[in-house]
């Protein structure tokens, strides 16, 4: 078991950034070895600012996937890559991770996920809110039958408000966004889902809704164990990030997602004031180093993760299914 | 203008008791003058109870409809008999309180809307979460542009757990419990509703869903202004009484119902804990009598209230669209 | 036992006011027969105000306490005159409720008390605080054994800030304000105070702290059963009325009072806020009517109130001891 | 600039560990160079522990002061040998960090403070609380103008209960842990203390109090500004570790300490339950890494840190002053 694992990092935009620091200087069983990125300027700066004296750049994947050294990838380049990626990574013998969602069709999830079968190494998906102890607590209440049978489930995303993108990705709202809710609303229920129905909107764009530009959505799960539940998203939060979910049975309800942002109130003549989570590094970053110190600890022990490409891939589809029915207006089958 | 308003109430059953004691012990601008109920011993036992001395009894609720002391009409009984006796005492020219919901049919609700139009008084739907300063406080963060133009909504209900009634009504629980939430989401979306779409289950009682007899909903709502929202509904709730909305826009969020008891927080080796709301006279208590304090008021003065029989038709209308849309997987227009 | 007792209620001013509110309009079993007051016009004001046509208006209380048809007294004058007024009631053997303080001095106490004991009737102290729900369950887990033996205590009051009066009363931070919360600290710690020590400050108003003008108060007390408390007082609270209370054991804490007016939340870019109690009224409404309720039920039914002379005569004990332990910048004791 | 200050560490009993696991894994400009004990054992198990390959071991502190490679110290012994220990590494010409409390004697504290001062070096105090977000965002309130002149104070310390150690230190609830609620009244207050008043019992424990061994203590506080404070702490806490604190002024109020350990609530039959903080890992760790965190910036850039031996020396003077007042039952002042 090597004392600290020797990671290539695939991506150095927001989310790679925040995992080089992760890994550099957070994980004592991680070294990051290498940081892949087709701009250099980009990757090199990182290695400067993070002070990394001997993490090696390269602009090919391929050369950390070949090399012997790597024991193991993260990829956090946009999703259009990540098949492809997770192919060459497990065709060199790397477990992978890798940022969700996993892809944005079937096909390229099935591809990804067969390779690493065939290489017999493993992937596991960036959802980090299962690895945030609020999140977990509530997992815990499911589990140890607190809640009893699912009966009402609740995940939402609110993302602080950014000016539109220039040339957004068509129906990003639930392949990028409601993809964590979609994994939520499932790992809590424990099931599969079996029908998924979904609105969705371009309220603050105001961009035609059928082009897929859409800033606000909602949706609606039925699980194969019977539970319901219910997701929300929205692009034009004002108050920050807000991210919840709830489970509730027929033995009680766990609600978790606060928002809190340290422990003081301040009470003044405009009332009681806490504040709230800017955005995803505050709310979750316990939950980031968490989700790779698991990582990093599958790939020198040889467990299998927590959240693996199955995971990916089921909240995928009900991604997909969602667009069909926002679309449509009916409700989607998700046959097993 | 009186100085106390001679109501006639017909129903003295669970909400009906509640009713009277509020019309007779908490407003000093009431006199609870008449209690109709069929079931004689019962109306009585509620007037002993009470100390009522001057509350007569009557068993048809004509002879409070055509008593000229009568100057207004308090209706608790179930929802069949609302609209034949909303009509008998528009006729009767007195003003109307009508617990939800207004109806099982639209054709009874135009009937009843329609007698108290040609009467020329009044009619106000028991929609009492309207009168809670909690939820009032959320509209009016929407009213003074505090959320801005509505983008998300959300109200749930989850009544105390239970046995599973002899001989349920089919579709009650869009009927008579999730109505209350497509008011509250109609009144804070400050809109009216264009698509429906539900799913219902019976996961704890399990009937068959095509019965109707469900004890969980979830459902889906797109308002004319743009905004979507989610309710849910469940008839197993282990913890008491919980009832919230949300209200979200590009300015912020308004979140009402903590279910809170009273002000004690007890820290214990199981952590800290608080008592939760057991039932609805304990959570909207003071909400009833300021829904009755409103009625009355508007019958001394002659003024319209908050709360009119259109209100009632149109969360009518949703509900009914909900139970369609639950049938078929799709989701319901609402055509203005 | 009569159906309403007719009570006489001597003093209309910011107290006398509600508590006339109180047993005219929201206990059914409490008729207000007399209001005594030496400003006349203020007693027909009030009399007007809240439509009470058979209320009678008395310029001396004697013609309330010798009126066969008065059963019982509320006193809601300045404190200076309680002692004086609790004597004319009981010798007119007239149960009698008095606001806090019982009164400025020991002897006028002991005298009240006394005469009560020799009318054989009973005396209830305005500690309103015993009958909030919330605080109530702070007590019942120290009576359940949930916090086991006491160990600390806190209680607070900080009342809005008003513009210093003209000619205040010297020392009323204690014998006034803090007064409530040695009730508090000795009703939770379940025991006698021992030792009381005090420090006072004239921060917002700069008076000499020799003059006994103080806005600001902290105070320790010891208590027989080896528990220690504090309090903290200040007149200069900028969001409203704050009132708290903390009993902690080695079993756990119970902590009352969080200010919370209503149950909404507004997230904004401000971060998460809530509204606070302003005033008394807002956030003891509720206990001030079941104090009442208590009184009258006690009264009707010839029981003994739950907060008696005697516990009157306590708090004024440490009250005194503080103003003397904050003079000589030593701690009191209090020999029992 | 060094890229990581080589710092020993003096002590690897609980604090120390802790601080060793920081400075190895958790701060990217530190190297922990060398642990001393005088229990080899200790050390070496912490060093294999944490897996630090190049960490070196000493018996003798001395011989990391006079190592010129040691760049910094780390003590965290027990508190009789902290002067002599800053003493050392003040000769050496190193900064130090040293656990609370700087000394249990004001000659001791003199003594250390003029070693640093001679040596041209500095001397950091290890009150975590200011590094707490919760507790700089209430200090910030302060600063901005929000709380106006502070006017009222409280900062509290319940330890989690645990048997009372064998030979305790006499007066150690002053010395040892008040010594935190000291410097948290007195960073808030932004002022230096004139008058302490103390109050101690042994409740649990049962021992004499003239012995010192104390399980519960409050405390009273006078600044020269005006504000007046209170603190209390117990040994005897069921629920975990209850920090908190308070500053109140004309213009407001800030509050901080929930001891909140994650977003899950969870609601059932019981009511509305949280976790709550066990102990100081827990509810301090961010604070813990950023107390060092400063301290290696210091060290690095040569700067002056955020608590110094003064404030080590100045809290002490307010435990001393709050033992005499104990043993007297009468305030202490603190003249300046």
């Amino acid at each position: 078991m090597p004392a600290r694992l020797n990671v290539a990092l695939v991506g150095a935009g927001l989310m790679g950034s925040f995992h080089a620091e992760t890994l550099a200087h957070r994980l004592p069983h991680a070294r990051l070895a290498t940081i892949v990125d087709a701009d250099e300027a980009k990757a090199r700066e990182l290695i400067e600012r993070l002070e990394l004296d001997d993490t090696r750049y390269e602009s090919d994947p391929a050369a950390a996937f070949t090399d012997p050294a790597i024991q193991a990838v993260v990829i956090a380049t946009p999703a259009r890559f990540h098949a492809e990626l997770i192919v060459g990574a497990a065709q060199g013998s790397k477990p992978v991770f890798c940022e969700k969602p996993l892809s944005h069709t079937l096909a390229e999830a099935d591809r990804a996920i067969e390779a690493v079968a065939v290489a017999g190494t493993f992937l596991q998906i960036g959802f980090q809110r299962r690895f945030d102890r609020g999140f977990q607590r509530a997992r815990r209440a499911v589990d140890d039958g607190t809640i009893g049978p699912v009966h009402l489930l609740r995940s939402i995303t609110r993302d602080p408000a950014v000016p539109r993108p220039e040339g957004p990705l068509p129906w990003a709202i639930f392949l990028e966004t409601m993809i964590h809710d979609f994994d939520v609303l499932r790992w809590l229920a424990n099931s599969e889902p079996v029908e998924v129905s979904a609105m969705g909107a371009s309220i603050g764009w105001g961009d035609d809704p059928a082009s897929g530009l859409l800033d606000t959505a909602v949706c609606m799960v039925r699980f194969a164990n019977g539970a319901l539940g219910t997701a929300d998203v929205s692009f034009n939060g004002a108050f920050g990030y807000d991210v919840r979910a709830e489970v509730f049975g027929p033995g009680g309800m766990a609600a978790v997602g606060d928002g809190r942002d340290d422990s003081a109130m301040l009470y003044t003549a405009a009332g009681v004031t806490r504040a709230h989570s800017a955005w995803f590094k505050q709310m979750f970053g316990e939950a980031y180093t968490r989700e790779l110190e698991h990582f990093v600890e599958c790939a020198r022990t040889g467990s299998t993760p927590a959240v693996t490409g199955i995971d990916g891939r089921q909240s995928l589809r009900m991604a997909l299914a969602a667009i069909e029915s926002s679309r449509a207006g009916q409700s989607t089958p998700l046959p097993s």
